[in-house]
């Protein structure tokens, strides 16, 4: 299995470079356990998917607890064929998955999102979640749905993807859970993510 | 068939919401054939692949050809099996699509990426192609990146996505035959698309 991320972080402000530069230092914590490779476009972290959201959203939480209006794009995946077997990828919330029903793996991501800490930061997201591979794509992308609708972070379906709002630590979690309990444990499984904070923009 | 997408630009500049009323002001060619519809995080554009690619390519040209740093974020899909049929969706190349190997396929995208436009405008892109449902989906996926890599347009792959540079007329268009040319006709296909221009980070 291997799991990981592209980030890409937005701080609308002639001072971009400082926001990303000091939101850069809320991923230190998480250095060990990830590998973190950047370029011009995006940074690449690779790893389990604990320390992996958590660095995504400390990243994102530091941003947005600055005035600017600041956004990030996240491309995750999980199982792409075409990528090697990394054993620090290796998640058992995903093991276990493989022997769960749809309705077990919906209660336990309703479990761990009322679990999530309050990071103190409000934010928007719009998210796609893609199953590729054999079987009912869509009953896997239906259930993640209902899953997403039962929590406080729902704000609203789109065309083409999902609008959560609310704590930081609550939405990550949210997130968190619907790439890791839905489609098929050993399964080919991403997430288009966009976050935002501080938008000028009616909400 | 339904086929659209959620844009979103993002200006590394205090004067944010100037650059993006201005970059707007392109996609006026294109409103009588396209669905628009804006909120706080993107812009729904719903259409055929013919004016949705140009009102993407030109909105992002237009912020490109100003000095600041700047970049979008694009998710488009086709075939959504959770979204309506629409006729002003319907595209002859995707139906034309249901009767070629993929070897015609191919050919016939790269003799599109030739006859692209020349926009004098240079950007970067990195996007990942989805294919959902059933089949080989990881057949069609190496099938485009085969066509990718024999582009003018190619400039490397990375984990999880492929990097193009090049002209925004060539490199839109590269995009636009990846979209239209590869994954079943009648399947459902999206994209997870980032353009760049004007960065401050070497490349």
């Amino acid at each position: 299995m291997f799991i990981g991320a592209q980030v890409s972080l937005y701080p609308m402000t002639s001072d971009f470079v400082g926001v990303i530069t000091s939101g850069l230092q809320a991923i230190d914590p998480y250095r060990g356990d990830l590998r973190i490779e950047t370029d011009d476009i995006s940074t690449l972290m690779v790893g389990a998917p604990e320390p992996l959201f958590g660095a995504i959203r400390d990243l994102f939480a530091a941003a947005a607890r600055r005035p600017e209006h600041v956004t990030m794009h996240v491309t995750l995946s999980r199982g792409c064929p075409g990528e090697p077997d990394d054993p620090t990828c290796r998640c058992e919330t995903l093991q276990r998955a493989q022997h769960q029903s749809l309705s077990e793996r919906q209660a336990l991501a309703a479990e761990a999102v009322q679990a999530a800490p309050d990071l103190g930061v409000g934010i928007d997201v719009q998210f796609s979640l893609y199953v590729m591979g054999e079987g009912d794509h869509m009953a896997e992308i239906y259930g993640c749905i209902d899953f997403l609708k039962n929590r406080g972070t729902f704000l609203k379906s789109k065309n083409f993807c999902t609008r959560l709002r609310g704590d930081a630590g609550a939405v990550f979690e949210t997130l968190r859970q619907a790439f890791l309990r839905f489609g098929p444990a050993e399964g080919h499984v991403t997430i288009d993510l966009t976050a935002s904070a501080n938008s000028p923009s009616p909400r």
